[in-house]
């Protein structure tokens, strides 16, 4: 089987989409696409790679999930509406069993949200999947990083440090039992996109970015962009919807470690005005998924971390900013 | 150096486009921009890896240059002006030579056809280089695939199987001289993206493809999209300006072998009506890029070789249509 087998018999029959601003998708040298009036395009692209974002081992039906998820979510962060992706596949071989996977999760992903398979390339190497994603968003809405402004709340989706805790365990960095490992391993490899709630925070938050690299990480980024500094409530944050009902089974400094730290959670981290608070409270509701303030946007720079002293030693507290890819 | 200063020091800061359409590049969730009024979008992928597309020692100026090459071509193909780019490199370590080197390749070209870095992704692992391209296009004026007429023209740009050579020559597969090889590695390594070539297609064309995987393949997909059929006037193309210097200095079936099967070229394979055969002429002489008629477009499917058995032994023809990544 050739690459074209593998691109007729995988994705492009299977993927097409009834979509009427896909003019030409694909199997031609570019696809084509209109925009809708009065939009732009968002676009954005991640990379998987095996051994470093993935392990050998995982469900190819979860990472079809996951590579357009973390993808979803970029354009989440945007406000942005999915539109189309392109698929870039580096294979080391044509395994037809795991190609029908791959694409059994990766189909389910994209068609929940109408963003359908454009083009792309499949080649041969080690494995490495990259996607760009297009949305679409009314011009002027879109959610950026640098409009937090002082005296704002931080709000967090979801619950936070499940994923990292998944990954240290499989790691053999932390025990866990094995029937929690299960539902730990779902959040570290089928992450769901926080698609509508990025929709509904267009004119609502004042910054967006989805969590990724990890709380504080990513927290970072938008108080650099914006210009400012921020006040975490870490009580608060711990007796919040934030905290798991698995990670309520570990120790409160565990608990946090885990949540400020992060990673891979693909919730959103935005900012909003008090004068919003009503709303996030009825969009929690609407959505069922938990909108927490876990502090504060303040004038100077630096993330502060009120109380944290008292629960976590300094060797932590130092190591907690400390994530990069290269590192 | 971590991902983030990999990405300011040799990618943000040096990238920065001043295009009134790109309303948010580097740095954000996502990029965002502005189509023009009364265009599409254009979009293509295409990936290079090590050992794959490229030798481990090539020159990594050359690689930054070919990377983007290989997706404007794509653009060409189309007839869309390009507008911007992502880039997802994933990379075994940080060589900062090594870096700055590719990405002085990959900003000359990105600068010669204002075409903007809006993001992308840096990770840890094999190398793999992936591009996704932005073009926009007036409606209804892309060159597709699909549009060859029984009786138009089959047109190539430029010369043929220059790259082949190079690459059978490095593989130690066809001999060359020393001095030779370095002009024939140059179109291997640096090919000439024909953007100019393809917007001034717009209206003239029927249809049209980039040739990247060999004359014969590309063409087939043409003949595919188009339901038709062609005859190629091998003779002819023997003694046209598709043959360089270089492969005037072969027997003329080597030279054939290798304008057929090519690869690499990255010229555009394009089809049009007699009529437009004049404006053609001219079009080659504005551009100083020779256009030369290698056949007709038949109404029945197949490619016939007019000639061909008289200077190709059996083996070499049936080799000629079996290219692909995976075989």
């Amino acid at each position: 089987m050739g690459e074209f087998d593998v691109i007729e018999r995988f994705f492009k029959t299977r993927f097409a989409v009834d979509r009427d601003d896909l003019l030409l998708g694909i199997g031609d040298d570019c696809a084509l696409l209109n925009l809708a009036p009065g939009h732009q395009l968002a676009v954005s692209s991640d990379v998987l790679v095996e051994g470093v974002h993935f392990f050998s081992d995982v469900d190819p039906q979860t990472l079809g999930h996951k590579c357009l998820a973390v993808n979803l979510s970029d354009l989440a962060a945007c406000g942005a509406k999915p539109k189309a992706f392109t698929l870039s596949l580096t294979l080391p071989s044509i395994d037809e069993a795991w190609l029908r996977a791959f694409s059994d999760g990766l189909y389910a992903l994209s068609k929940m949200h109408a963003c359908a398979l454009i083009g792309g390339d499949t080649t041969r190497g080690p494995l490495n999947i990259g996607i760009t994603v297009l949305g679409e968003i009314p011009k002027g809405q879109a959610l950026v990083r640098s409009g937090a402004k002082t005296g704002d709340d931080l709000y967090v989706s979801g619950t936070l440090g499940d994923a990292r805790w998944a990954l240290l365990a499989l790691n053999g960095h932390m025990p866990v039992d094995k029937g929690r490992l299960q539902t730990l391993r779902a959040r570290l490899e089928s992450p769901t996109p926080r698609v509508d709630l990025g929709l509904a925070l267009r004119g609502v938050a004042s910054a967006a970015i989805d969590l990724s690299d990890g709380l504080l990480g990513d927290l970072a980024h938008v108080l650099k962009a914006s210009q400012k500094g921020a006040q975490l409530q870490v009580l608060d944050m711990l007796q919040s919807q934030l905290v798991s009902e698995d990670l309520r089974t570990l120790a409160p400094d565990q608990a946090l470690k885990l949540m400020l730290q992060g990673g891979d959670d693909y919730e959103l981290l935005f900012t909003a005005p008090k004068s919003k608070a009503q709303a996030l409270k009825a969009l929690a509701q609407e959505l069922n998924l938990p909108l927490t303030v876990i502090g504060q946007v303040t004038e100077n720079a630096g993330i502060e971390l009120l109380h944290a002293p008292s629960l976590l030693d300094t060797e932590t507290l130092k190591s907690l900013c400390s994530y990069d890819h290269f590192v």
